[in-house]
């Protein structure tokens, strides 16, 4: 049986104060549409930081890479698409793709890593979380 | 006997990524600028976020203003000045003057009003608390 | 004939890295919240950034001004409420009103004033301009 | 002759608003410690975006890289280490490190790459230019 993607597409609109001196959004800026774009995934997977920190834990990003390939300037839409990636460790792993959404031009790509701490103790897991694994289970992707 | 007032003077840089395409500062961030300011009067005068914590209560801001009278552009550098306003409610004032720190020139002016929430609880706390009492008679504002 | 209002009003989630260490919104985040409500009541009205560029302006902020009644939290959503403000004078005021968009409880008020400078000398407009006294005979508003 | 590396170090001090509903400084901030190392190190080295402006180019990020090793929290100091790496192709490349400036423990490590753009067509420049080859020799890492 063929597995599907975990894929959440969001919209959001270019900000006035996110456009830097050159008239173009300024590369920090992606952070937060990756954030949006992760956070959109979370409410629609169920695996947001709310779900995750009822089970107990954070999860603190680790790693984080972007390439940005076209510049975005105000008054544009862009949609952010958040890939799941799955991976043996005990980790969360994402992939990203910004589209311009009139031209359908890919903008960036990145992704992040995020690992499990125990929300009291900030130690680290090295382990999958239970209910990680089963939130796994649930979408077939294990 | 004179009353010397509490001030605080802080420098800080324009970064490329505060102006707008407008190449000036975007108003936004003279919110950040002034919270330098308060934070850096805290430091000096023992009454930063922490100190309070201690003493078990949060001091959320509930009210904020600017006027804005100049531009700010990159590379340019300002001074925060930040002075305590004494007053009889269980509140906080500070007011805020931001000068170009190159041409001296005034470029916004402002205030904000914080009151103290119990950490634990968020409830109100409508009298002075203790500690802040003992504050201002330490600093000679009662 | 009774005018009516020019109202815009927006939707907006709170986002994970706008909330602070006490677990609220941090005050400077309605500064964007404020900047989403003027933004979307620009789409609607024919108002934005862009349309007032194209007459040969720039409008930025002169005065500011928000007061808090109540926090958000992460994962809660607001209204922006965004009215339109005639006046006289050659400037562009708005009033917000945000509420929680689940308990409809007003949450933070605030006020918005802005100026006309020409784009490229940045000198003040002291005079309405054409384009803005139609802009408010078309919606009736003079 | 042995070179020498060009490197700046830059101290900041991690702000109220920085830090997240864990108490640790939350991801997204370290684009702004980066860009805070890089404009430091232009100051120091003549290599800021009004250098490069002045030549007729502006350097957009096509790439960028964090990894998180340790959190930082309100009222922490760092150290923003920020290191030219020399590369053949018409890029700058910059290496970060972040320290806690008390414990000297490492934080954050990551690294950026800009592109040389026309200011006015904003069309890529493929070959180093000019100036940059000069300011290259200058500070001999050729």
């Amino acid at each position: 049986m063929e597995k599907l993607d975990l894929v959440c597409e969001t919209k959001l609109r270019v900000r006035f104060n996110e456009v830097d001196a050159l008239r173009i959004v300024w590369h920090g800026h992606y952070v937060n549409y990756f954030e949006d774009g992760r956070q959109a995934f979370g409410r629609k997977y169920n695996l947001s930081y709310l779900d995750v920190f009822e089970h107990g834990f954070s999860t603190p990003i680790v790693e984080f890479h972007v390439n940005h390939k076209l510049p975005l300037t105000f008054g544009e839409e862009a949609i952010v698409k958040t890939k799941f990636i799955n991976t043996p460790a005990a980790k969360i792993k994402f992939e990203y793709e910004i589209y311009n959404a009139e031209t359908k031009a890919l903008v960036a790509t990145g992704y992040s890593i995020q690992v499990f701490c125990h929300k009291d103790t900030y130690a680290l897991e090295l382990n999958t979380p239970d209910f990680y694994q089963k939130w796994k289970e649930k979408w077939g992707v294990v």
